[in-house]
């Protein structure tokens, strides 16, 4: 017998994945309280865990924005009516879904008040304003905010009201460094989603009608979900002159000529957690990639014996030691539950790596450790544990990176025949990769008969050959299809 | 003649600080870009050099308040309007000035939702659902969040529509737990604000005119700026058991009876900007404390000879080196502006430590120092920069401080009769102690006729004794009066 023959004797509650995807989702948001419903219609509440998440995500994102040479600053929450008029096509993207003050403190308002949705109008306005000689360019500034969007069907992290996103804004001297700053940050968005949240992306342009409203080019990632779903992850606009026109974001370029400037808008937001959630987890819960995990290995005393006096002080200088070398670690010593209940509560909340401390395993010299990716229990000499963590945390994150591609080349497929496609869009279809003619006939026929949309058209996919997998006209690109999120 | 006979030849524009303050304040917001107006009415832009600042308050405060076992999580920007009437004096205080949202995308809301001014009422909701037991107890939850305010005369940073602020609210089971953490977060308040922001200030206990709405007791951090008037740069409010009974957050005791939660408020705001401005800044501009400057140290070039490749370099080689030692370093370069023009710029901006870099320095193996504070010269040797300006930037912080502290103490009187009080307020006042027969009647007369408010009583302060200033009854405290913003 050793120290972990415990049984759990817990029932997780957790929807079976295979079985029921969606309410899977919603039991792990849920039990693992990350967020909550609020009494406010299509607003959540982040609760402390799925915040930690969140601050870890923008810690590292934060960085890169920094390394790249862009600055935070903050812009009003509320944009008057007229600013949002300004840009035709924003305007018809945008006025349908946002929410309106009327009124401040007892008085009517003369010009109603938007929440933003999206700061462009006000940005653009400041921009105008700021922005006087070739020599003030580039501005590269971001903003970590809330938005607003007055959704009809909400979904905790994935669509709600107000969500909490950054959103860089930034203006240039010509077309090719807004272009190349597009770029840039689309490549930026995609290391970080693979680095840092192991989730493989496929990183390309839209089409015209699922580009952002007002931009001349938007740009993607996108992210293939446990259930075959798609997931846009983040956006990259180039926003070409529109917007400088509409704002009369002009400078005096080095031939002394006035010109308007160049702009670029991108954003990720809290829609991130529920892609890590539907990236890896499983049927026991939720798994954390450990580079974003609010807690990266928990330790449970096994309480056999004078453990407190034995077993616990060995359990705080292995956190003491993993805390010191910049982990992020929990002693789980509460005495209300056993040992079991606790390995499949942290299990429920994703913990990537679970050391099992008891006497028989410091008289051996050990730690029992046990990843929450594979299940593998190894035994960690207690007088090497910090560098056995830090691999093995390492392992995990290149393993979760590894499992979720091969999940997305498995549900992978290229079609040229229309029958093709309409077979792979059935069930949990994932990507399917097809000839497309660029008409927005055939991608909205393509999606009122088989509900995919055009996820984006790889930078770096197979180039066009063949036939549109519609109409059987000339194909312009291989695009990337699926039913999407 | 050395690399440093410079002429600025700069006019900097900004107002006598001794002649107009208001003005000079105003003008430092613009020129050093900390904030911009914006075209919503109230409502101002962080620029990024301000939100830098903001920054670096954040990342310091957050880690205090991790420290003391609080964590972050974000709750909705909307507050229905059923949930604010809960608590009777906090609608009260708060329903006169708040935004409201009366139309989501095209349909009138049932009920209208306000914009929150503060999150008890939409937390205090939430605390109700996840509260069921003691041993849930204490939550100790911040969030870092804006909020809107209807305001009618709003400043940058001072006063504004919306602001950047964080909010903890914590529930206890007890009424002692509760006061507790109430003064541990003033303390916490304090010494940051003493130790980061070189900033002395009063931590005292509000009368009840001035508690918050809804609290039962309000204490807050009080500091003189530079012109004599008072800024609250902090509240922690006790809320006892009024916002657990309006919001029902109930819990089985250890005696297994339903009980009423104990809970706390407290927050700080981007006005820390402001406060930072008028404590520290003089004639030439912003003076920022190390512990918060966006740039601790600016390198400038002595562009003479082939500095490009003499000098430059030397610059680079110095940044690097005090970028490895955790310093926030810029080197201007530039080649638009004099050696002259940008001292005077970046003194404007407040950098606590220039570094002066010409040929003959090099030669001489040394480089020339310049502090904000005392405008003091002194010459470090290039091989020994690192610890220099380490100890430099501790002597600048200290000074800031002990600085800011003379002043107060230098506007500080103790008067006991209404003539003497009433000569204290003319002018540039600062802080008179007086006695107070804790009255609301005195109080309210005295603000009448002063224009001084009581900003609190201090927890050190010296004990009562004699009689109110006003009314001349028996003094039950020795309050702490002066203008205020």
């Amino acid at each position: 017998m050793t120290d972990h023959d415990i049984d759990a004797g817990v029932v997780t509650q957790i929807a079976s994945r295979t079985h029921d995807f969606s309410r899977w989702y919603l039991d792990i948001v849920r039990k693992a309280e990350l967020a909550d419903y609020s009494p406010v219609k299509g607003c959540m509440v982040i609760r402390p865990y799925g915040y930690a998440i969140w601050e870890n995500l923008q810690r590292l994102l934060d960085a890169e924005f920094k390394k790249t040479g862009h600055v935070n600053a903050y812009f009003p929450l509320f944009i008057p009516r007229s600013l949002l008029l300004k840009e035709k096509d924003h305007v018809e993207g945008f006025a349908p879904q946002v929410a309106w003050v009327t009124r401040g403190g007892d008085e009517e308002l003369e010009e109603p008040l938007i929440v933003r949705p999206t700061s462009e109008a006000i940005i653009g306005t400041m921009y105008a304003k700021w922005i006087k000689s070739w020599r003030d360019l580039p501005v590269l500034i971001n903003q970590w905010c809330n938005v607003v969007r007055w959704e009809k069907v909400t979904r905790p992290f994935l669509r709600t009201t107000e969500f909490l996103w950054q959103e860089g804004h930034t203006a240039h001297e010509t077309a090719e460094e807004a272009q190349e700053e597009t770029l840039k940050i689309l490549a930026l968005y995609k290391a970080f989603a693979e680095r840092e949240m192991a989730m493989p992306v496929i990183a390309g342009v839209k089409s015209e009608s699922e580009k952002f409203a007002g931009a001349s080019r938007t740009y993607s990632i996108e992210a293939l979900m446990g259930d075959g779903r798609a997931l846009q992850a983040g956006t990259s606009h180039n926003l070409g002159q529109n917007f400088a026109k509409a704002f009369d974001i002009q400078f005096q370029g080095r031939d002394s000529a006035m010109q308007h400037a160049w702009t670029t808008s991108w954003g990720v937001s809290t829609r991130l957690i529920g892609a890590i959630i539907m990236t890896h987890g499983d049927d026991s819960g939720l798994v954390l990639p450990p580079a974003v995990a609010p807690v990266q290995v928990v330790i449970i005393p096994i309480p056999r014996g004078s453990w407190k006096e034995t077993v616990l002080p060995v359990c705080e200088r292995i956190q003491r030691d993993l805390t010191s070398a910049g982990l992020r670690v929990k002693v789980d010593a509460s005495e209300e539950n056993s040992p079991g209940w606790k390995y499949a509560e942290w299990e429920m909340r994703g913990v990537p790596l679970r050391l099992e401390v008891g006497p028989r395993d410091i008289a051996a010299g050990t730690v029992l450790s046990v990843r929450r990716d594979t299940r593998q229990k190894a035994p960690m000499p207690l007088d090497d544990v910090t560098t056995c963590v830090q691999d093995t945390l390492d392992a995990i994150q290149a393993n979760l990176l590894a499992r979720a591609l091969a999940h997305r080349e498995a549900h992978t497929s290229e079609v040229s025949s229309w029958s093709d496609f309409r077979s792979a869009m059935e069930g949990r279809p994932g990507f399917v990769i097809a000839g497309w003619c660029g008409g927005a006939e055939c991608e909205a026929a393509i999606k009122i008969e088989t509900q995919a949309t055009l996820r984006n058209i790889p930078l770096d996919g197979v180039p066009a050959s063949g036939s549109c997998v519609r109409c059987q006209e000339a194909s312009v690109a291989s695009a990337w299809f699926a039913k999407a999120y």
